[in-house]
């Protein structure tokens, strides 16, 4: 039977419904019929080629979920019929120190994104606002028997960004995890950190987000513009999750924040440099500062059984496929609570 | 009998021999006959006013080694007789946080150094550049008895500000560990982690070190002015630790030759900041950046054992104490390798 490799995709720009043409099959591939794609601020930034130049037409979307259609001959992790998912990254070199040691999320060569890159053989990666999907094995999961497609479909960017690093840095009963900025990614903090048992210190630049932020889990809120609410909370925090932050972001106040030894973690990609730092910073704080790149496949794995486990469920607003135009628009105007999901 | 309080010290300005009044005594205190003080870059910033006003007269010197000569009622720590030694901090709150959690050299009402302060009745702390010290039990320590006085009296400010982040961050043999500086605190940083069995990287920023870093036990040694000579460590060091840099400083270059999840501890003060750090590096090397200050009196405790068990022996050089301002005119010229002590 000839390679049926015809697809339709939302591809950009502007996003237009068009046909396209899937990667060359192998017996490493995985093809997906998708049902569902959550919408990513990436997704948004490289339509935009806020990070460079894309190459179009591009068809975005990384939080992909779907029902496994045909499998390579290699695949053993997949079967047809089971419902898989893929994130933001589609492959790495399999020969650098990092991916041979589990951080393929940190391939010393680059990681190869769901779209807007190249698999090894030259054929480009396109994403998940599409009817179809088809790649490497290596980077698709099984979902959990009792997770939904629309809510793991999430997981796969936005769930592991903010997992892997909660996790890494043993966010447990005894933490108390500030988490700033409570849009998509924050709101999945907040889950985690629940879920792992920590107390939550929602934190945002006003008292917008309060009300929200209690009903979604956390037991306390920090308006980070009430200085003055910052000095009950000297030296209380185990963790702070930075999911955003503004221009007047200085490392003293926040650090400030946090217990001895504890961690002061960035996911959040502002369109500045965090400032420069005193020396002195580091003696009086002793605090870990560090990020976070998605998530490795080992990560992934450890997530979905995490989530499968303690029934993590993110608030979605699914959206038809079709629909995905108005979507967009809606994600650019900051509607979302808090993650959009398209069906197909 | 009356309390005998004067004691002849060496004070600043300009360094002179003088009598001056120690502390009133209490039942808490330890009164130390000194035998050996170490010459810490501290000594001579704070006799500059470096580091804000110093008030004069100033006993300088805390790495301060001693015969315990008398001891207060609610002291069981040492006895008289005991060889024993106090560091850069002599006293704090005992009431915050992180003291009652065991980490007084981040209490949060400010240390009380062991010089240029004041003790709870406002009297001076006077340091070690002098025939006797008088303080406050908690923060002096006895000496091990298989460690000469010279020795140890260097590890109560240089050892455990070197030991104490070394070992948080779990340094062993597995580790490869960057030593930044190769001066007073680099070469400790040498001794201990080469102790821990981990591999060491002598770093400095010419050739000249080369091969007093090897004599010190390095296992190899990175030029930082060759910029070739990085693309070999690119990814294998666990650990950096800090204690000295240059104006050129760039976290991409630095932070990329440490593995993913492993810890890039400065200890340097120098006279800038640490440079803004692009989100995306955050991302792209998943590494921990961390300081430290000194060490807590249980991470002191710590090193002496460890000092003792693994018979860590720093270079130093020993001055008479009488010739204190020859042996600072020397600390000045970068002469010490790498250990000035000062011996009565």
């Amino acid at each position: 039977m000839a390679d049926d490799r015809t697809f339709n995709a939302w591809a950009y720009k502007p996003l237009t419904k068009m046909q396209l043409t899937l990667r060359e099959w192998t017996e490493d591939c995985v093809e997906l019929d998708i049902t569902h794609c959550g919408i990513c601020g990436s997704d948004v930034h490289t339509m935009d080629s806020g990070w460079g130049p894309t190459e179009y037409p591009c068809v975005v979307g990384h939080e992909i979920v779907g029902v496994v259609k045909k499998v390579g001959k290699n695949v053993t992790k997949v079967k047809v019929g089971d419902r898989a998912g893929v994130g933001a990254q589609c492959n790495s070199c399999r020969e650098c120190k990092n991916c041979l040691e589990g951080s393929e999320n940190l391939c010393m060569k680059g990681i190869v994104g769901t779209y807007n890159a190249r698999w090894e053989n030259g054929d480009k990666t396109y994403g998940g606002y599409a009817d179809r999907w088809r790649g490497d094995y290596r980077f698709v999961f099984k979902v959990p028997d009792n997770m939904s497609s629309a809510i793991a479909c999430t997981f796969f960017c936005a769930g592991v960004t903010t997992y892997a690093p909660l996790k890494r840095c043993n966010v447990n009963s005894s933490s108390v995890v500030g988490v700033m900025g409570l849009g998509g990614l924050g709101h999945y903090g907040v889950k985690w950190a629940k879920a792992m048992g920590a107390k939550v210190i929602g934190m945002s630049h006003n008292d917008k987000k309060r009300e929200i932020a209690l009903e979604l889990g956390c037991d306390e809120y920090l308006n980070t513009s009430d200085k003055e609410a910052f000095g009950a909370y000297r030296r209380q925090m185990t963790h702070i999750l930075c999911t955003g932050t503004g221009r007047d972001f200085d490392w003293v106040t926040y650090l400030s924040l946090i217990v001895v030894n504890g961690h002061f973690i960035n996911i959040s990609i502002p369109e500045w440099n965090f400032p420069e730092i005193n020396p002195f910073v580091f003696f009086s704080t002793q605090v870990f500062i560090s990020g976070s790149a998605i998530g490795s496949p080992a990560e992934i794995e450890d997530m979905l059984e995490f989530a499968s486990v303690h029934d993590v469920e993110p608030w979605i607003q699914t959206y038809k496929m079709d629909d995905v135009v108005k979507a967009i628009e809606d994600f650019r105007a900051g509607k979302p609570r808090f993650r959009i999901v398209l069906e197909n």
